[in-house]
């Protein structure tokens, strides 16, 4: 784990690394923010955020305006970057939607994409480990993300809640299994078997049987992808259908943007901080 | 004025417009944050951010963080572009210290320069009689910036003191007299005559007599421009010379980068709201 650089801020610390990834098999980059009076004596626990499509590591933390909050509240910020990276990497032909910029934080099966398109693993196992056995943070891990990557949030803290104490999402794309972006992306690294597919969408995950980890959507009236892509209605179905409390809060007026997370993001942190034993 | 985006943000709405200049010669853009329940029966202030080299109108608007608290505060920011833009605008040979992005907040008296590069009276004149025009604010302004656009708040301040109520600055370029970013503008945009060049330097204009307008300035200490380019210290001897009450917070280990900003906009947003009347 190479330090790349290091920003002073709020009274802690932006930093980024580079790894080399065994699971994707590739240097991978991610961010980290660390609040003040972080130390291994005083070791603080971890909001993971996912960023949406064509992001990096970096997304978040220029945009989100979420650090006043972690030093408040004493909170770690992981930030992975969205896919793996380098000139050996399968990528698409310039589509933002699929390869590079793309992982869809899933586990890829087919060619091209296996050989990298780990992120699912990376996101719960590598990356986490990595994390907790390099800097000041305890094993407690709350996970959020934006557009792909509040498909990620959703799909890993419904699928391990004993690894993470609370599930946030923005602008989420709620049921990939029924939107363009979810066809291509699971079609092209899971192949045509859609039962595999079903791992990945969090409406169907939902739906299947009641679940019990705490789960905030945050999702703008006014996002110009909001019926085609992300139908957030979706959510509201499966969780009624298996009797789980989701709260999906709906806001008028508001896009997919980052001005949209950072008008947000605070009430994120402190939910996450309330599951984190931070409030 | 044109309209060319517009986002919801903190209950407020964050515009970005396009017009053509007089004084530049040119189309120009800049954006604005209007906070919420700014109308015309209730125009609010507007503080001018003046962005650093290389920047746009987009920089402070998505990295600053600043929304959250001029929401609160019912203050407008305006954050104007760095410079004229345009293919038949002279510019530099892809130096980012010089031309396009590089405008330096004068008024050119050079060719090719002159032609449009009159940032000056641009944001003096054109600028807010245009936002007073046309946006539901109050003709009451403060000013602060960056880098480059800290010197520029510090100069238009310290020269206008009837039209701002109070001036703030992040890392201001203090003294271009005497550091090389200041030599390499003043030189190509005013020529060789130093005499017009010291209305454009903060530590003389300070220097020269006591001054009556709130300054409020921050500085990183590991700025990696501090010594060689921005010479806070040259601020504070102006300051003591004319009997200027002058505020400079020296932060250790900061940076020049926007999380340094952003660490800090708080502060310097409650700052001018003080003066503004909004507190």
């Amino acid at each position: 784990m190479e330090l790349i650089s290091e920003n002073r801020a709020f009274g802690g610390r932006h930093c980024r690394y580079t790894h080399a990834s065994a699971v994707n098999n590739c240097d991978m980059t991610f961010a980290v923010f660390l609040p003040p009076f972080a130390s291994k004596d005083n070791p603080v626990p971890v909001l993971y955020w996912l960023s949406g499509l064509t992001c990096t590591d970096e997304n978040f933390m220029q945009k989100a305006g979420a650090m006043k909050m972690a030093a408040e509240l004493g909170m770690a910020i992981v930030a992975p970057d969205t896919s793996p990276r380098g000139d050996d990497v399968a990528d698409s032909q310039g589509e933002y939607d699929l390869g590079k910029g793309a992982g869809f934080y899933v586990n890829a099966t087919e060619s091209p994409w296996k050989q990298h398109y780990q992120m699912y693993s990376y996101i719960t196992e590598e990356l986490p480990e990595l994390v907790e056995a390099n800097l000041p943070v305890t094993r407690e891990r709350a996970i959020s993300g934006h557009s792909m990557g509040g498909h990620g949030a959703l799909v890993i803290g419904l699928r391990n809640p004993q690894q993470y104490v609370s599930v946030s999402a923005f602008s989420p794309i709620s049921h990939p299994l029924d939107c363009p972006w979810g066809h291509k992306a699971l079609g092209a690294y899971l192949g045509d078997n859609r039962t595999a597919w079903e791992e990945y969408d969090a409406s169907l995950l939902l739906a299947q049987r009641q679940h019990y980890i705490p789960l905030l959507v945050e999702q703008g009236r006014a996002d110009q992808f909001l019926t085609e892509q992300l139908k957030p209605e979706s959510l509201i179905n499966a969780a009624q259908k298996s009797e789980t409390q989701l709260t999906l809060n709906m806001h008028e007026g508001y896009d997919h943007s980052y001005f949209f997370i950072a008008s947000f993001i605070d009430e994120h942190l402190q939910f996450h901080a309330g599951h984190l034993g931070l409030m």
